[in-house]
């Protein structure tokens, strides 16, 4: 099981405004699954956390990458969401910054995103 | 409400590696919260997603800087973190990597963390 966090490599984030940003997606993902008990993104949910909730953050350089990424994975059956910044700094209110697949079996998400470079 | 992520900058790790970090953190101050309903936590837990889940992600330069502010944070009746890394990948099996504090009213999070640099 894992989890892959999308990020919006030419918003040129800090590092900081990055990490809150890669937070908000799995925290996202987390709770939404928690909350509604869905299978069987529960049970995935619990080998993640058991396996010590492997992440991985990837780039890509445009919006438009990242809605298509994150379209495909929820047609493919995965947990995802997507990340609109508050914009309270560096970037405009509204901002698509990150998105986030998972948790899920690799080998559907590697479908998805296993040809995405680490950011 | 607020939640703080104190990373340690002395490690020189990637930004990706950073956010995963960060995210391990977030995660699991939010589970432990929702898993044990406890009185105020949960309740400042609902009312930060409410206020769309903020985070402040800040740095330190050692690992007894780190040690120092989490034991404090827990002293002070705030929910804390400390986030061992799996050592995949950069640094060595164990490492501690970060700590998170938090969800938390500003005022009781800003005496532990208040002074910290941005990340």
């Amino acid at each position: 099981m894992k989890m892959v966090i999308i990020v919006r490599n030419d918003l040129q984030m800090g590092k900081g405004k990055i990490a809150s940003q890669v937070a908000h997606a799995a925290v996202s993902l987390v709770l939404e699954i928690a909350q509604h008990e869905k299978v069987p993104f529960s049970d995935w949910l619990k080998e993640w956390l058991d396996e010590g909730q492997p992440k991985i953050v990837v780039k890509v350089n445009s919006e438009e990458e990242l809605t298509q990424r994150i379209n495909r994975a929820r047609q493919e059956g995965l947990p995802t969401t997507l990340i609109h910044d508050a914009g309270r700094t560096q970037i405009n209110p509204g901002t698509l910054t990150c998105g986030g697949i998972g948790p899920g079996p690799d080998h559907l998400i590697d479908k998805i995103t296993g040809d995405l470079k680490l950011l």
